[in-house]
């Protein structure tokens, strides 16, 4: 690739900006906002204006509901060789492109998954896909060449492509990305009112719980607008769930012996498919969180007390796969997990111990 | 305090005679269980069999279920001049407690808020209390030497004493981490059957949401068992929410446009209320999140940069309160993202990058 268009410079377009850039590639913009466009430039995303002859791919980074427009206006004036998106939903954004004649043969349905924290150029980084999974949902149309040039931008922006069906998509992240965000909001909502000494007492489970509910609830309202009806089947059967967990907290209530049988039954059966289900989140580099082994170390809260932990932690050789700081509140002290390999396990807490660290297994 | 008596040798009764044994306290173990009583002393955590003279403190450690049965017992022999149990309930053993005629003078009920993720006193810990809260519930009878007595305990164990009262409590708890167990367990239950490439694709976020949900089932279920008629009062008003955003994201999908801006209102009403919600949850040491400022580094995975790193924040002064490695699915690089006070964002992130590190605010 040595030539490419970007049409939207918000937060996504610029960091595939960016990361094209810094791989040499010629990059031109385009932005209907005149501001955000000039940001864009000004932080070496690119050239802004109309490329001077047709450029190998034009990724359309624009809401959902935009691409289908933008795509016949770009084919029509022959903006591009081939032709991506990079909206969070698929289908609909598929089906309108079809229905409004955009060649098929040219164009791959994208989406990489990453950055939903921020929004705007400035929040733009060229390594914002680096190791992220980038989806694309190619019809049965879509020529070679799109499929490859789809392929060559997700490897210059160091993501990791999977290729699946429209629909399956907007189910998959309706699943893994838009209900959770759903629930934390759910719960989090039901603490705005809480005593002060409920939330108090709130400690590391409901912490990340809730962790996401903190993000802007514009764009997220734009997000879960989009994949509406995906998003209201998956909470259709969790509000299923939810309401055979609360019966089950109702007979464990009652007198009856054997309807406190049932609501035992149906509770434990919950919790084992949550084991289960969370069991499939992979970790780190894909792996299954199970991969890892946890040491955990204590420690006070002064300056330096991480870095002299990492250190010891270096000079055992061990790679820290994850870490995790224990909130202590009130406390000068804390516990810091750190998730490492099997094989690694017992050689970090053997080390850290002779050198004076308290480590707890 | 000189003296204790610890009747049942689990995670808590052990930690809790740990830490005592560690500040010189004389401890007597007991628990019906002769194995797990050996395990316990054979850890340090004090001495098996009945005390010769009637001692300070007995700390009744068992479920819920037998409290009043245990303290009915241990004052029918005078085995304490005062009496607490650490069941994660509260209001129930009371009640019981009353109703069998438990002396209220010298019993105080409390809850320390630590280690619900493992059991049994091979999982105990001298330092599993600190920094974290411990409800304190007593009743209008309790007298002053047992609430004194109970102070005690929980400082000589580092902890946080909150005062509560034990419906309060139970309310409390219900609010901010039996109810988020549930939540979370629901959303991994849904994971379990998810197609591969689903949970391909899953990130940070869904994976904070349902961390909690790998816990044991056996113990949840006592624990929500025991609290089950508060947790089912709030998922009530959590499956009130529910249908309203499920009725809103359906709204959405709908053709008639005030219908969809009806849907529209409901949704962000609950992303805003999920905001505030989130915001009233401590952050370490009990400030709120809000006052920590992110400050991102990018890094490879190679052993010994995380060590690079700290080792640089700890050169340039700046105490990190809390880590975050995110994720990088097939890929060897990571971005940590460090919290620190907003006075140190700044400096932290010109060393760093003087430093030659690639910084991201």
């Amino acid at each position: 690739m040595r030539t490419a268009a970007i049409i939207g410079t918000g937060l996504i377009g610029t960091s595939a900006a960016l990361a094209l850039n810094r791989r040499g590639v010629r990059v031109y913009l385009a932005d209907r906002d005149e501001d955000t466009l000039r940001t864009a430039a000004s932080l070496g995303a690119g050239e802004v204006g109309a490329p001077p002859e047709r450029v190998d791919l034009a990724i359309v980074a624009v809401p959902p509901a935009y691409v289908a427009d933008v795509l016949v206006e770009a084919q029509g004036r022959g903006l591009a060789r081939t032709y991506t998106d990079v909206a969070s939903v698929k289908a609909d954004p598929q089906h309108a492109a079809a229905a409004r004649g955009v060649d098929p043969e040219t164009y791959i349905g994208g989406h990489p998954l990453a950055g939903v924290e921020r929004s705007g150029p400035l929040a733009a980084r060229a390594d914002l896909f680096d190791g992220r999974p980038w989806v694309l949902t190619p019809a049965s149309a879509t020529g070679r060449e799109a499929l490859n040039r789809a392929l060559e931008l997700i490897s210059l922006c160091g993501a990791v492509p999977v290729v699946m069906d429209a629909a399956e998509h907007d189910h998959a992240v309706a699943l893994i990305s838009h209900t959770p965000h759903v629930v934390a909001a759910l719960m989090a909502a039901r603490l705005e009112h809480a005593h002060e000494d409920a939330a108090r007492i709130a400690g590391p489970g409901v912490r990340d719980v809730t962790r996401v509910a903190g993000g802007d609830p514009r764009l997220w309202e734009e997000i879960l607008t989009a994949n509406s009806t995906a998003v209201a089947d998956v909470l259709e059967d969790y509000a299923a769930d939810l309401a055979k967990v609360v019966a089950a907290l109702r007979a464990l209530g009652a007198q009856d012996l054997e309807k406190r049988g049932t609501g035992r039954a149906d509770l434990v059966d919950l919790l084992r498919r949550g084991n289960a289900g969370q069991s499939r989140i992979p970790g780190k580099h894909g792996a299954p969180r199970a991969n890892y082994v946890a040491v955990a170390v204590v420690l006070s809260d002064a300056p330096g007390e991480l870095a002299r932990l990492f250190a010891a932690a270096g000079a055992a050789g061990v790679n820290i796969e994850d870490v995790r700081i224990e909130h202590s509140p009130g406390q000068a002290v804390g516990l810091v997990t750190l998730q490492v390999a099997p094989d690694s396990a017992d050689t970090l807490a053997q080390r850290l111990t002779e050198r004076g660290w308290d480590v707890q297994r």
